[in-house]
Formats: structure tokens, C-alpha cells, sequence
């Protein structure tokens, strides 16, 4: 019911001062907390239609209203809904049973839904946004165990399973990783042997550091799994190919003779996840449990291999983007969380607004930043993808072509922002002080969920080197072989490589008036600049792979945020032109009421972009600084003294501008309250009390321990 | 029994080498692990002794026997050993539990081996290493509660209380942060009103938001507390004061009559502490449960004020040095772990150890080295404080001039070492993969139970802003006033600002062959101009305080880290004299025999101070280049291209060398592996099968889940 009544008061949210003046008088006629009222002067003038923005953000005006549908079926369904509304007092057993009542719950409805595909969407969207762990189990089933069968089946294998596999009648998991072996995929060790004799393969663990372990669902859900082992056939190792094997009994949940598998227990955060391990003891499948679009095996045992050895991998490709949509979830609502918080908490003597402060907002700000920069690039890299993937059905080698492309920028922005968003999440903690040590407000919880997406799923050191391995041959191909200009295809995201004499012979910034660095354009030329100068030096030390790691490494991160730079700058240049149905960003086209409207937003994508691409500049200066040309002149710098003065000044600037309307901008992003779950980030701002009502509802708050009598009356009560 | 084994092996560690060529033979004939080869590979050229080594970093030989003597205690007892090794699979409950069932059998240990305070000192520290929230527990009451009588009651306060305290009679608390106000204290709401008429203090909280909060043991504990309230004399506020206040009947644990106490319930870490809540409803206590050392209230209602405000947190300058221990324990601990799990994780084309990779050694060598420097640090600056404390004893004006310079020393160390802190566990978990993100490989929850340092006792913001108060301020005394070799005294910790007219002549770095970064007088020096360049310009433009804050609390980071150079420099100086007896680092005086034997130590501890300086040097760089001397070319660079590939290149260079003796150095820290609870951190090297053994060890490893019937077989059965 007070949950109801908040998503009313977003939805009556107004920059119509007429309004907010009398909204304002009603919070001091009511005696409202003085949070409330410092939330109510935040939102005064946002500058900007935050309603607008809501629905921009969330995919149109359509989506949005879909979205607050969806909130209101899980807030009210006792299944969906989280009991107690958080589950930071939970068992990790709890937790795994809650999220699996959730997971058949929110089938039901999807089912009983199935005639509005637009709220099935939304549910699955805001349940993904609402539990992390419930994201995870329907994710490796959905996705990682659904696409294995699309991406490496052949149509006759898709046709067979994908039936029981829609409607969850087998759950299946991904089994990859091994207990001694991870990023290095050749060196896995489970074998599936294949015997001519019955036309089965014979799947086996060899060793203890073969068993699959970290394997989502694996632990207490999945009947079966698809594996990645060496085919043998005849002695011969034809490498690595995936399989389908069945673990559990569907009527009974017991593992099948063969499989040893087991639960991997406690973790650092995800204990709604049951991550397990599975030791396969001389399993037997048929033949036809082989993945064989692309490899086969023939019934004699002929081996015939895959066009291309990167397709083995190609549905870790598609499932690196959804860590953009993560991060825009996680960041969201962790500054929401802590901008509000900052916004109504007051400290010092003046008793000022801690979010004025500068170690403060300087702080915040390139996060909130950043979320809106990963919002329009997860959009237009996503719509990128789909778009690639469409080629895999009608034109097979022109997808092939682009795969390396897809692979070096899934793996670059998996890695960059999985770092980017631990960090934020940091900031975020320190910047609430004690409070943000409660488990009560969410960020200590947020801050162990995320912490494995920066190692699993290819840990980021190793993602980072396929990137930038990528980007030094495209520049061997087209600098040094000079093939570029010859209208040889190269991939989208190394397109400025073309670039390359021109911003060598650049020595010198032409920064001379600060405002420049509002233009993102000229900041996207600087950052451009480093990124060729440091690939220019990278190059020539390349044959000493491991003496320049951490610098190649850098490297591949400052090629990632270019390109995010890059992608963001032209989408909303798309949005500016009148051309703005075919931009990324708007995902339905029903909306044609609201495309003025929506340009009204552009200012705010700008001001967000330019402090990201500043935020970019400025912890990177000293690259810029140290990079060596190796000209006659050793002393020149690309950046002279004044031109940092003038990149730090505007930092700040930018900074300090866009904190005067942070509320209104995580306001925009939408998140219900009951979905962040942190009193302290409440939309009233009357954080205090419903903070103090969350512990007290705690078990065990209240009463004497139940050990009192032994271990500490012995003590006070010596004689 | 397996444990004991260990231990013996440890002290078996020798580098001769002919033992370690048959070791090595013993090794390979009995089949053990390939870890176990791994790692004897690694202990067999430490070029240092490494049992010499234990001695000295534990604070000679005989402490470092009592140390083992003492670790096998726990080992041993059943009520201080966790049962089943590890705390990763208890409930919150559970760990509360456990923690003072420990600290139960701990004090009657103790009791019982009174005669031998050696062990029985070494007994504390050892328990404090083994749990973080053990620690936590018994330092409230030990050091904080019981501290505030030393500090701040009168002589016939301390002598009414102290027996009760030291025997745990009365567990006491230390209750300082209120809801919504921690670091400025004087905006504290709780009052203590003064009734003239029954001679009694009226404790009150006024407002939810000033419910007292946080505090440690209040949660199930303790029976007393000391509180910071608002001291209100016939309508009239004299500021904070210490009350003590008791909280709970000490016959049945039930809160008094005018105490409400809770439990705070979830956190992020250290669950085995029961941070709580009190609120005050108009409890009463006498007149004398006010600690009148310096401030005084007479019965009549007369204040009398203290001599200096400062005063009424004295306790905490102290408790903020052990955060150097904290970090010594619990970044050592990690870091044990990930050194020795990187030297035996294999991965990539040719199956190297992951710790040959350059992302990997660059990473974590800089931490062992601030591991070794911080060790030195903590009892350098611990024996300077326990001399100025002495003080307050014999000549309280002295002391309290010393006072500011240890709370600025204080404040900056636990600031920038809880940052530091927090980057070391985070690398350290990024270092080790998903494997990492299992709590029983115990850096999850080690980066749990340290976030708090970076918040609690202090915000890390608001304690650097009161370090570079105080060195702006000394800095206009002595520079800007001129007050600078006129005799007059200042704080140990600012000395070199009389060297700042020297520092402020030179613009350019005199480096000019990389080999004389390896002296720590030069790299001490290359800092010092950082230091004062940052001064410089933070005193041009501290008029604009918030608008500078950033740069500010920058300042008093460098300003911190200067101080710890040159301290750990001094104290290797003094180490390397003969008068070795008289340096810090040698807490007995009953080791001469091995004077010299320590003396051979001293190339490891240079190196671990080189390495520390360059990665000092090399992650401030930009700051270096941003400099503005303001001079007429302002394009004069502190170090030119030369010097930073100079810089760059030693710092991976160091990183290199020492990441050839990175076990025996870990081996060195002497935390045998019950301590470490980490199977990937074992000393022998066998760390897959011990790992498997505690994932199949844990609760619900195997079988169907409970859930199976009810959320997972109506999908899998669904007719």
C-alpha cells in the first residue's frame, strides 16, 4: 500500500513550479521528516522532464508503464515479493529456496501472461532488476543453456530439445570451468571419448582438478548440462566440443549413476545461486548429445571440424553485454541509494548536506555519469549484436568476418566496466559511511553480488589481452602492411586505426579554451590521441608480451572506453537529427508523440557525456603526460601545464554543476524503492525512521542472547 | 594432527641447500602434489633465513616461541579452535555465539597462565590474529571501554572500576556515534542533564536521531557503557562528556529500566560482533559516573572546564595505531594466500605459474613489500606514543603539546592505511580468479570484515581533513610566520617543513641514472618535493576549503606517506648501527645472540622499502607532472620523459626481482594454516584436494534439496 502510493507520487513528479511550490508547503503543513523536505527543495528544479526521462531510459513511454506494471504484480504476490521485503536475514539455504520459489512462481504468470508479450518482458526485466540471484538461475538456463543449443546445435538437435527447454521440463546448466583450469580452454581435461562400437561418447573427469566446478545451477536444480570436454575418437584429441549430458533424475532430483555433483556452499555474495560442481564418471550419451553445427562427428568416428575455432565460445560473446545492462542495474540503484542518502544527511558546522562537499560529489557524479553513457551503449551494442546475429541465419561467413570484432569489444567492455562498476560500488560504500555496513542498506550485499562478474565469465586480465591481441593485428594488417584505404573490411570498433598517421603526427594538444572540453567531439579527439599513442608504443614492444602486460592491458581498456566514447557521441547525434526512429535508443515505435519531447532530454545525455569523457581525461592525465614520441625532443608533453590546469578545473566544474540536480537524475532512473531495498534510499527521504523500523524487525534484536548463561553470566556473575 | 605437522615443518624451513636438494628429492618420491613441488621450488634459494626472519617479524625469537606456544593452545582447545576449522557456514547467530564462548575460554586461559605473561600476551595476539570479530570484541572492552577510565576518570574513578573491568565483572562499551551524527562530534544530541537536587546526571535521548549506534558489544553484551553526551547544567550545554552508564542487569542480562538495547542484526562483515543500539529514556546515574579528569562538574552544578578539547578523544589517537597491526594481519593473511596459490596456479599456452605473469606480480608484489614496511611502522610509531603517554603521567603540559602532531599522525595513518588496505584484499581476490569468490578460500569475507575500517572509528575523509588542518597550520607557524629555526618546538611529524625553502628551489628532479632509485634517502627525497610542491599550492588556495578538498585530502595522504618513508628509513638506519638494541624493531633485549644474525636481514627489509618508494613514486607520477611552480616556464616538468621511463622501468623491475623470493617472504609472516582457514593458502602446497575436502565438508554439499518437491519437480513433472 506505501509502495503503491510511491510509484503515484513518481509518476506525479513536475518541473511546474506552480506545483512545487504548493507540493512543498504540503511537506511542511504535514511535519515531514527533514529529509523529506530536503528531497522535496533537490527536486525543485530539475531543468529537465525527469517523467520524460524515465520512460526514455526504460525504452519508451509504452515499456515504462509495462515496467511499473510488472513492479506492482511481484510487490504484491506473496511468491515474488521477497518476505520481509529483503533478504539480508536469510540463510543461504533460504536463499536458494526462495529463489527457486520465485523462478516457478514467475513462470506461472508468465504463462498466465503469455497474450501480453510486453508485461512478460517487463516481469522478466524487473524481476532480473529486483534479485540478482533470481537473474543468475533464470540466466543460465534462458540463456546460457538455451543459446548453446541455438548457437552449436544443429536444427535437428534444436528442434528436439527446445521444446522441454522453454517450458523448464529438463533445467539445464553450463559447465565450462574446471577446478585447475579456466581462461585457458585448451587445457581443459574432461574427455567425451567416443566408442564406435555402441555410437556413444563416454564422458569422463580424469582427474580431481578436472571436475566442472563454479557451474550455476549445477548445485542443487540442474537435470542436465552442457559440457565442454576434448572429443577422442581413436586416440586422436580433436579438441574442445560441447555436450549435452543429463545429471539429475527429473522425478526425483537424484544425481544419475556417473555424475558425482554437489553444491559449492558459501560464497562471498549470489547465495540465492546454487554454483556447484560436477565430477562425470565414465557417463555415457549417444552420439547425437554432441552440439554439431559446426564440428561433427560421423557414426564411423570420422571427425569434421569447425570452419572457424572461435564459434566454440560465440555464446560467451552475446552473454559479455548483459553485463552492461548489470551495471546500469547494480550502479543504479546503489547511487540512488547513496545520492539520496547524501542529499538528507548533514554533518559538520554548518550542518551542511554531505553531498556538498566536495570529496563528496566529486566522488558520485562520473558514476551517475557513467550509468547514463552504459544505458545508451548497452542499447546500441545489443541492437549492434542482433543485428550480426540475424547474418549467422542468411549469410554465414559474413557473420564469421565480424565475430572477431564482436569478441575483442564484448570482451573489452566486460572487463573495463565489470572494474569500473566495483569501484563505483566502492565509492558508493565509503561515501555512506557506517550506515553502508548494515546489510540493511543494501550496498554491502551489492558490492559481494558484483564482485564475480570482474572473474567470472573469462577473468578481465585475460579478456583484456584477447582485446588488445586483436587490436594489434588489425594495426599490423592496416598501418604497418598498409592495407588500410584499400577497402579491405575491418571491424567496426578498429575503424579509427585508419586514423593513425594523422594523430601521430599530432604533438600537441590545441586545447586553449576550456570550454572546448565541453565538445564531445574534442574530447573524443584526445582521448583518441592517447589510445593511438599508446597502441604506437605497444606495437613496438609487442614481441616482449609479458615484460609489457600492465601496459597493454591499459591499453585495451583505453581502446574500450574510445569506442564507448565513440558509440554514445554518434547515438546521440542520431537523436538530435530528425531521424530519431532509427537511433538505438528508442525501442519502440509507438512513441511518435514524444520525439520533441524526448530531444528536450538531449542537454542532459551532453552534460552526462561530457562529464564521463572529462571523468576519462582526468584519471588518465598521467598517460598523456608520459607517453614518449620519441622525437628529437624528449620534453615535449601533449598536454602543457595550463591545458591541465584547465582539465582539472573543469572536472570539478562539471562536477559541482551536475550535482545541483542529482536527485532528479537517479530519480529518472526509475527503480522502486521496494526494489533497492535500502531504507536509506527511500523516495520520501524519511530514511531515519524506516531504517530503525528495519532493524528493529530483525530476529534477534530485542531479548537476551541465548547464551547469555553460559558464556557471559560465568563472567558477571563470577562467585 | 595434520595441523601440528605443519607447524613442525615450518620450523624445519632452512636454506641450506643441501637439506632443500634432498627435501626437494623427498618431495618428488613420495608423489606428493604438483603445489607441493611447486612450492619447494620456491622456498630454495630465499637468499635470507627465513626462520631469522619469523623472529624478527614477530618481535624477536622468544616472542615468536610463545607465539607458536600459543597457537597450538588454540589448536588444541576445543572451545577456542572454530569447530570444523572455519566460521564461513555459520549462521550470524551462530558467530555471535561462538565469539564469546571463545573469549570465555580465552580469559580463563589467561587467568590460568598468569605466571608467564610472555604467553600470555602472546596468547592475546595470537586469538586476535586467528578472528577478526574476537578481536573486535575484546578490544571494545579492553581498550576502549577500559581506556576511557585511564584517560578520562579521576584517580578514585579508575580505582572504583578498574577491578570489575579487568576481570569482566562488567563488560563494558564504548558509545560515541549517534544515528544521524558520527565525525563532528559536537553536534552529538544525547544529553546528560544534571539534577542538583538528587545529585544525579538525567541520560536522555531526545530524538531517534540521536539513538547511540554502532557500538560494539552493545548488541547481546554488554552490561555498561561510557557515552558522549551533551553536559546540561541549569539550561546551560557545556559540550561533550564521558558518562558511564550502565546498561543491562548483570544477575539476568535483561536492559534496565530507562535503557532500550538492541542487537543492529546484518552486516557486511564481522558477524561475530554484536554492533547494537541504546537509547537513553531519562536513566539516571550519579554525579560521579561522569569521568572528571579534565572536565569537572561539582555537586553544586558547578563546571569546571578541561584544559584542552582535544582531550575528549585522546582515546581514540591510540586506538588508531592498531589499525597498523590490522593491516600487518589481515593484508598478510591474504596476501600468504594469494602468493602461494599464484605460485602453483598453472595456466595458459605453456602452463606457466600464474605468478610469472606480469598483470599478476606488478599487482601483488607492492603489498608484500607495504606488509614489511607496515610492520616496522607499527612499532616505531607505537613506542613513540607509549613514550608520550608517559608523559601524562609525569608532565601533562608536554604531553599535551605532543598531542595534535599524534592525533594528525594517527588520523593519516588509519586513513590512508585502510584505503590501502582495502586495494590490497581487493587485489588479492581479483588475483585469485572465481576461486577467490568462494568465502572458504576466506578473502571474501576478509574484505568484508576490513571495509569497516575505512568508515568506522573515523570517516577516512573527515580524518585527512584534520591532518592537513594541522600541517596547514604548523606550516603558517613556522614558513609563512617565519618561526622556522628560532628554537621553537613542533611535532615530530612536520620537522621537514623547515626544509621547505630548499625543497621550493628545485624544479627539477636531479635523476639521472635509474640506479639511485634505489636509494631510499633519494626516493625519501623525490617525496618530500611532492609533499611540499602539494603544500605549496593547498596554502595558496586553502582560503577555499571545500572547493579544494580533494587536492587537500590528497595533501594529507602524501603528507602520511612521506612520514612512514622516512620512519621506516630512520628505523633501517638504526637497525643497521650497532646500536641495535635501542631501535624499535627489537622488542627484547634478551636476543643479543642474534644481533648480528638480524643485521643480515637488512638487504630484504631495503628492498621492501625501495619497492614500497618506487610504487609510491610511480602511482602519484600525474601528481608530479601537474605541479605548477608558477614560474615563468610553465612548462618546466619536475621529471622529464627520461626519468619516468626511468621510474617505470625500475618499478616493474623491482617488482620482478622480489617476486623471485615472494614465498619465503610470505613463509616469513609465520601464519600457519589453521590461522590462514584458506585451502588455497596452505603451506605444503596441496591445495586442490584440501579445497575439495572442505567444499564436500559443508552443509547440503549433497543430496536433493529440500525444495525439490515444491518448486523444482512441478516443472520437471508438470502432468
Amino acid at each position: 500500500m506505501k509502495n503503491n502510493n510511491k510509484i503515484n507520487k513518481i509518476n506525479n513528479d513536475s518541473n511546474d513550479n506552480n506545483d512545487n511550490a504548493i507540493n512543498r508547503l504540503i511537506v511542511i503543513q504535514n511535519h515531514l521528516s527533514p529529509g523529506s523536505i530536503d528531497l522535496a527543495r533537490e527536486r525543485e528544479n530539475p531543468g529537465f522532464d525527469v517523467q520524460k526521462m524515465k520512460w526514455l531510459f526504460n525504452g519508451g513511454k509504452e515499456m515504462f508503464e509495462a515496467l511499473e506494471e510488472a513492479y506492482k504484480i511481484i510487490q504484491r504476490d506473496p511468491e515474488l515479493y521477497i518476505p520481509g521485503g529483503h533478504p539480508f536475514d536469510m540463510t543461504l539455504k533460504e536463499q536458494r529456496e526462495l529463489v527457486m520459489k520465485q523462478i516457478l512462481r514467475y513462470q506461472k504468470t508468465r504463462q498466465a501472461l503469455k497474450n501480453d508479450p510486453l508485461l512478460c518482458r517487463a516481469l522478466e526485466l524487473t524481476m532480473c532488476t529486483y534479485s540478482e540471484a533470481f537473474w543468475m538461475r533464470v540466466y543460465v538456463h534462458d540463456t546460457l543453456f538455451c543459446q548453446a543449443f541455438e548457437m552449436f546445435g544443429t536444427k535437428e538437435q534444436y528442434d528436439k530439445w527446445i521444446d522441454d527447454i522453454l517450458n523448464w521440463r529438463i533445467i539445464g546448466c553450463f559447465a565450462m570451468t574446471e577446478l585447475a583450469h579456466s581462461s585457458f580452454l585448451r587445457g581443459l581435461e574432461t574427455t567425451a571419448t567416443y566408442d564406435k562400437t555402441t555410437e556413444e561418447f563416454i564422458i569422463n573427469s580424469p582427474t580431481l582438478e578436472s571436475t566442472k566446478i563454479w557451474i550455476g545451477m549445477a548445485g542443487q536444480t540442474a537435470t542436465h548440462t552442457v559440457a565442454l570436454c576434448q572429443t577422442i575418437i581413436d586416440n586422436i584429441n580433436y579438441g574442445i566440443n560441447w555436450f549435452v549430458v543429463p545429471l539429475r533424475d527429473v522425478q526425483t532430483g537424484k544425481p544419475l549413476p556417473g555424475i558425482i555433483v554437489g553444491d559449492l556452499g558459501s560464497k562471498y555474495g549470489r547465495h540465492g545461486l546454487d554454483n556447484g560442481w560436477i565430477q562425470f564418471c565414465h557417463k555415457r550419451v549417444p552420439r547425437e548429445y554432441m552440439l554439431m553445427k559446426w564440428s561433427k562427428v560421423t557414426f564411423e568416428g570420422v571427425f569434421i571440424p569447425s570452419p572457424n575455432p572461435a564459434l566454440s565460445y560465440i555464446t560467451l560473446i552475446g552473454e559479455r553485454f548483459y553485463v552492461l545492462y548489470g551495471a546500469q542495474s547494480a550502479l543504479g540503484q546503489a547511487l540512488t541509494i547513496a545520492c539520496r542518502y547524501g542529499c538528507i544527511r548533514r554533518q559538520g558546522v554548518n550542518n551542511e548536506q554531505i553531498m556538498d562537499y566536495q570529496s563528496h560529489y566529486v566522488n558520485l557524479m562520473p558514476g551517475v555519469a557513467s550509468v547514463y553513457v552504459i544505458n545508451v551503449l548497452y542499447r546500441v551494442i545489443v541492437n549492434q549484436w542482433n543485428q550480426a546475429t540475424k547474418l549467422a541465419q542468411t549469410n554465414q561467413s559474413e557473420f564469421l568476418k565480424k565475430i572477431n570484432d564482436f569478441h575483442a569489444i564484448s570482451s573489452g567492455l566486460k572487463a573495463t566496466l565489470t572494474w569500473w562498476g566495483s569501484e563505483v560500488l566502492e565509492r558508493v560504500r565509503r561515501s555512506m559511511g557506517g550506515h553502508a555496513y548494515s546489510a540493511y542498506n543494501a550496498i554491502g550485499p551489492a558490492i559481494a553480488d558484483w564482485g564475480v562478474t570482474t572473474t567470472g565469465a573469462g577473468d578481465n586480465f585475460v579478456l583484456l589481452q584477447q582485446t588488445v591481441k586483436y587490436l594489434l593485428d588489425t594495426f599490423k594488417n592496416i598501418v604497418i602492411q598498409g592495407e588500410e584505404g584499400k577497402g579491405k573490411k575491418i571491424g567496426s570498433s578498429v575503424v579509427y586505426l585508419n586514423d593513425f598517421q594523422k594523430y601521430m603526427k599530432i604533438t600537441q594538444c590545441n586545447l586553449s579554451n576550456e570550454n572546448q572540453l565541453y565538445d564531445l567531439d574534442f574530447t573524443l579527439d584526445i582521448f583518441t590521441w592517447l589510445v593511438i599513442h599508446k597502441l604506437n608504443e605497444a606495437q613496438a614492444t609487442s614481441s616482449l608480451w609479458n615484460d609489457n602486460q600492465m601496459s597493454l592491458i591499459k591499453l585495451a581498456e583505453l581502446h574500450t572506453w574510445r569506442l564507448a566514447l565513440y558509440e554514445y557521441n554518434q547515438e546521440l547525434k542520431n537523436l538530435s537529427k530528425s531521424n530519431y526512429n532509427n537511433s538505438n535508443i528508442n525501442n519502440t515505435n509507438n512513441d511518435n508523440n514524444n520525439n520533441e519531447e524526448y530531444q528536450k532530454l538531449l542537454p542532459i545525455f551532453y552534460k552526462m557525456g561530457q562529464l564521463w569523457s572529462i571523468h576519462l581525461i582526468h584519471t588518465n592525465l598521467h598517460l598523456f603526460l608520459e607517453i614518449d614520441d620519441g622525437g628529437d625532443d624528449s620534453n615535449n608533453y601533449y598536454f602543457n601545464k595550463n591545458q591541465i590546469k584547465m582539465i582539472k578545473n573543469i572536472y570539478l566544474k562539471m562536477c559541482k554543476e551536475t550535482r545541483k540536480i542529482v536527485i532528479p537524475l537517479v530519480d529518472a532512473w526509475g527503480f522502486p524503492d521496494f526494489v533497492l531495498k535500502a531504507p536509506f534510499g527511500r523516495y520520501d527521504g524519511d530514511i531515519y525512521a524506516a531504517y530503525f523500523n528495519t532493524i528493529k524487525a530483525a530476529p534477534n534484536c530485542f531479548g537476551v542472547p541465548n547464551y547469555w548463561n553460559d558464556y557471559i553470566k560465568p563472567f558477571t556473575n563470577p562467585y
